[in-house]
């Protein structure tokens, strides 16, 4: 087979003997060129495998067709699952994706928004790291006139479309449940103080403590690391202690199941014997645990696809988003890891 | 704040009172300019936020600095953990990841291919669809020059770099650890007829059935729907069945592990008492699951970085990819879900 990879407007004006500039009019349409012409440069262009070149086309249109998605993690079931969504509303409306991962670090965030400053997409959708300490850089790129959309984690001041889940309600309901279920000393499970939809989780958490006058409502939130042994190390020293261990944990985010799992199989702690837990998250085998877990679903699919519709309009119709948010609501789906026994 | 977004050449030059030309060759430091118009350049770039514009740098170059990613699914821990591993080199090398969901439909694996020839991606990485009946638009993007590397799920008759398991030795493994622990009657379970990696496992199951003298080899090996309530019927008649119902079952992909352990519990059928169950899959949650669940693990962190190794230095060295197989070794992690009760 011959390469195809040369075949460009100077080629087939070589082939035809008329200019580079008659054959770029014609292929688009231009009425400055003749009808007989035009037949003749697109017969060419057709047995030369002739095919636009992408870089040609987005110096003209100044358009990518890309939207970059900046997540924290991938190995994670709201993250993929929010990924398929996006990716099934930008493929029928003609857009790719740029998959970028920040392992939940404010300084590889920076860096990835360096790299998007030279119009290679048209738009970013990005669910923010945990240690949300800056986001100066969010606001230099959005100064350039890039659309940006927020979807799960989101920075509150900036003022822009945020596709999010009913995390005030969603934490109250878990406490609710717990407390429901006859626990006297509920705790809550972060990660981070300073992402706002952790906040809400937490007062939402927090106002179901004090409405059932719960007191240990303000030791009851701990921050624990993401990091593998000392997440262990902490969840561990906190539940050998008879005086601070609880007897009803809402987790966060899905990656600490993993820990507490293990931590309850190491010092023989029963669940739901003698802790109920209940987890944020989309994974699809909580049925399957041993316990089944309890967990507030998010809707992670069509948040994603959310997103991307807001994106894709902003980019197509020009418009700058307002503080636009879409508020997805997340169900409780009570398994047995927080039932009475 | 100003939009800096209109910062191009001619902005600079009229600034200066220069033409874009002087401008644009001062920038790529060319040997025509002189020192202190070169300083003027830099200084005004620099004052007016210039950033290089990405189609046009591509125009000059040819080269996207961005890698296609194929896969089927994303929703699944093989691919999401392929992916991780790609984006960890892909980012230390400077390229960007698009990525493309086929959803195991090869119409929509052709639909991305011609999305592909217009110089978007400077290479592509694919793991291929399940329906595997025909390549020709891998080829025809491949005669284009485009490098391209096949990972787990490849196509035996196209000469190119392929990363994948020791999928022989992974099916020999699994059925012999079943026969060990005294299974009779064996299943293989797949999705597929014309995936050569599944092909292989099958090969590798059989291999271990026949020298065991285990006499339902020939009819031992089931393509199941990955249609969820095809699937979950096909399963139930198998194993309603007293005369077809195995005693031990090798599954060829994650996605059939939820029907699998839902028939069972509906059947009243008890891992691994009544049926021995080991499966392909990197599931992190393969411990806590009831029972925990034996897998075949494939290195998919490993397998996405080889991948994108042989990729990254294919398209930096402009060199033609010849038949290239790197095997990642999967290893067998033994739970309970096979162990003799």
């Amino acid at each position: 087979m011959i390469s195809q990879n040369h075949t460009t407007i100077k080629t087939i004006a070589a082939k035809l003997g008329i200019s580079k500039g008659t054959v770029s009019k014609a292929l688009q349409d231009s009425h400055e060129i003749s009808i007989a012409t035009k037949n003749k440069v697109l017969e060419a262009a057709n047995e030369l495998h002739y095919k636009p070149n992408h870089f040609a086309s987005g110096l003209k249109s100044r358009k990518s067709k890309a939207i970059a998605v900046i997540v924290p993690e991938i190995v994670d079931s709201f993250f993929s699952l929010a990924i398929k969504g996006i990716e099934t509303v930008t493929q029928k409306k003609g857009y790719h994706i740029n998959i970028y991962i920040t392992n939940d670090l404010v300084s590889k965030e920076k860096e990835i928004f360096k790299l998007l400053s030279d119009g290679r997409v048209d738009g970013v959708l990005i669910s923010i790291c945990r240690d949300a300490t800056c986001s100066d850089h969010i606001k230099e790129l959005m100064d350039t006139g890039m659309p940006l959309v927020f979807f799960d984690r989101v920075v509150e001041d900036i003022e822009t479309g945020k596709v999010v889940t009913d995390d005030f309600k969603s934490g109250y309901n878990a406490a609710q449940h717990l407390i429901e279920q006859g626990c006297k000393r509920v705790c809550f499970f972060s990660i981070s103080e300073n992402l706002s939809i952790l906040q809400k989780r937490v007062e939402g958490f927090k106002r179901a403590l004090s409405e059932k006058h719960i007191t240990n409502a303000d030791n009851s939130v701990y921050q624990i690391s993401t990091d593998k042994n000392k997440c262990q190390e902490t969840i561990t020293s906190l539940l050998s202690d008879p005086d601070l261990r609880p007897d009803g944990i809402v987790i966060s985010v899905e990656l600490l199941t993993i820990p507490i799992y293990t931590v309850c199989k190491a010092l023989n702690i029963s669940i739901p014997e003698d802790l109920k837990v209940i987890c944020f998250s989309n994974l699809q085998y909580a049925s399957f645990l041993s316990p089944p877990l309890t967990t507030i679903t998010q809707p992670a699919f069509e948040i994603g696809e959310q997103a991307a519709s807001l994106i894709c309009s902003a980019i197509t119709n020009n418009r700058s988003l307002k503080n636009e948010k879409i508020i997805c609501p997340s169900q409780l789906d009570i398994r047995n890891s927080s039932l009475v026994y």
